[in-house]
């Protein structure tokens, strides 16, 4: 697709990702333990919402319509309707269309496009949120409830820990068609943690990681797994976190930027986007992410633009497999030569295609429904200058987002191009 | 909102929807009991979007994205993902951009209008898809997950039915204002009732209501809830069904229309639509539905109509105050005066402004996520006079449908014109 009235990116604002291992994190062994609460998905949301109007200078007011992408609040925080808690946000929201989106991890961009399409239709000012609380239930329940969006009744019994091991089933297949070792994959947690220790937004800022240590499995890495078949193609490593986040965006139209007091060249425009669905539980290449490649291969076809055009780039790393899958499904590396662009230093902050600057879902972390708007954000920060330590080092000019739910069954590729 | 490319509703199917006292529903005292089990939401779900494509004459393969309205498939049905879970349905819908919407009990609609905006972004065919299933649990636990809905950390202590509490409030506070009875309101339930017999698709198409049962509590009619201030003001007979069913329809351009061989003489045009969101836990005004009044005032003006004009209405009457208050929101009936309406017999079948002809929530059936795609097409089945015994005289060519999700926090009101 591509946007027949121009869309832009205005701005917004993202929450720390915080969980285990963060500092910020109240968990027993905290200072504060007893006597302070992590924030609720509620706060969460609000905090991001309140904070993308702040830094766009968008009055509440102004916004027209909302998204909001979540994966299983109804679960994690006994919250449903979402689009109705958002809105208490701020008292000029009230009555303000609100509405929530799902597809699994790919939420968030679901919810970018539900307000590209908003705009399309007729709106100016459009907000487009996401927001997941996960830490409230044990990993091990956590993980049950992840795996809805699996296709429960054929793949919930994979292992008590769904997901994980349908990504340690891509892990397996990959290494056994290509030959690539747990050390080749390992150089996508390694990037992930040197960006993401640079990020001060980022979960996992304060936890290093090596080659060795990524690389390795043991007491402090352990293959997780019970199943047999899966259990070795698989460590805590490999995973991205289990965070609490929010991210929110502003998008406008040109007549919607004169209202906010706004130049294009104060935004990015969004190019292009595909989104592609395919059934749960049928996969039929583990080698391949043949759903994202689709979404790209419209996105690309609809901007006019083709993988050696991209400068900046945000994919799904829900495991470190899943980044060496996505870049190869996007064009950046031919199949099965994705380690390989890993291990060149091509996705690095300094390289030629720098992938997940902030972290990744690996670093960063993975609220599920705030890492498409995440993403997208990303892209807007590293374009306009404002990632810090972590800037590449030139403002890239045309960027990526992909975004993806299960085991790439939702997928979302978004273009974007800088105007500053 | 308005749509600017004209946007058509081809038609769809609706499954028989289903619960305690339907014939066909499998519990302890059925002859299948123990060797049948009553629909899945998969199954429930692909037997819409199957039928809907035969109904229209459309392919899979030429539906280019499409919407699933579903309030809490994750708790029912331990099943998210639900974009994923429905291009199952059928081969050509692989790779299909297929999208979950939550709005609590507007989900339905909310599918309906995502639809309606990929049409404004320039997509020719999408479908519109709801469904729910809600039998797999004890009534109370339901009300627990349908308590998602409302705002869970301050409102869930209500009462163990948190939402029909919600209403026995608006009822209390309607009576008290306006002098009305339990009697009056109960003229909402036995027209209902009576719609719902003539409907063979309805959940309670062989239960029988007079308004003595409708009026009077008892031990088949009981007050169920704990809440001392509020159990007088709620029955059994005063409520939805807890149902299982499915809807999908077809929306188009005319574009889309050449495409699958139809004119717009068969189809309804969708005119107009608003969509309003209030926060959860802050109602103003609880003899009032203000959050439907303001999308109302939204569709009218935009459709340039007034509620004069409408000749066939479906509103959400989730309890019957529910149908009252819509019926003053929408502008039938002054406010105080909704129960005067009904008694007048102006929102029966035969009267000057049918509501709810099929029997709606309180006996056509309530399976959240599918209710508002039904109501669009239970307009669109008006207006091509194929209701059967429930058809009303002339085939109308006005129309409007308002769903509503939680406490009147999520109101999606969209205006139709019949063109044949």
């Amino acid at each position: 697709m591509k946007p027949n009235r121009k869309v832009y990116v205005v701005g917004g604002d993202i929450t720390t990702f915080i969980g285990k291992n963060h500092p910020d994190f109240i968990w027993k062994r905290h200072p504060d333990f007893g006597t302070k609460e992590n924030p609720t998905l509620e706060e969460l949301t609000t905090k991001a919402i309140l904070g993308a109007c702040e830094k766009t200078g968008v009055k509440p007011e102004q916004i027209q319509r909302g998204y909001i992408g979540n994966f299983a609040g109804e679960l994690f925080s006994n919250q449903g309707h979402m689009g109705a808690m958002a809105v208490r946000a701020h008292e000029s929201l009230r009555g303000t269309p609100f509405i929530r989106v799902e597809g699994a991890c790919a939420s968030g961009a679901l919810a970018v496009v539900g307000a590209i399409e908003s705009l399309q239709a007729g709106l100016d000012i459009v907000m487009a949120t996401g927001s997941e609380v996960q830490t409230t239930v044990s990993a091990r329940e956590g993980a049950g409830y992840l795996a809805r969006a699996s296709h429960w009744e054929t793949e919930r019994e994979i292992d008590d820990f769904t997901f994980p091991a349908m990504f340690a089933r891509r892990a397996k297949h990959y290494k056994e068609a290509y030959g690539a070792t747990d050390a080749d994959i390992a150089h996508v947690t390694v990037k992930a943690y040197s960006n993401g220790n640079k990020n001060p937004l980022a979960h996992m800022r304060t936890v290093e990681m090596t080659l060795e240590n990524a690389s390795t499995p043991g007491d402090r890495n352990p293959q997780f797994l019970k199943n047999e078949d899966l259990r070795e193609h698989l460590k805590v490593s490999d995973c991205s976190q289990v965070s609490d986040g929010a991210a929110a965006l502003i998008l406008a139209t040109e007549e919607g930027l004169k209202k906010i007091g706004k130049t294009p060249a104060d935004c990015i425009e969004v190019t292009s986007y595909g989104v592609a669905t395919s059934p749960l539980g049928d996969v039929d290449d583990f080698t391949f992410m043949g759903n994202t490649h689709k979404a790209a291969t419209e996105a690309y076809a609809d901007g006019e633009l083709s993988a050696q055009d991209i400068q900046i780039c945000e994919v799904h790393d829900c495991f470190a497999i899943a980044e060496v899958l996505m870049t190869e499904a996007l064009g950046f590396a031919e199949r099965g030569k994705g380690t390989d662009l890993v291990k060149s230093g091509a996705t690095a902050i300094d390289g030629s295609i720098p992938v997940n600057t902030g972290g990744g879902l690996i670093a960063f972390g993975h609220p599920v429904g705030a890492t498409g708007v995440k993403q997208t954000l990303e892209i807007f920060r590293q374009m306009k200058g404002q990632c810090g330590d972590y800037q590449v080092p030139n403002k890239p000019q045309i960027g990526l987002s992909a975004n993806m739910g299960g085991d790439d069954r939702t997928s979302v590729v978004i273009t974007y191009k800088n105007l500053g």
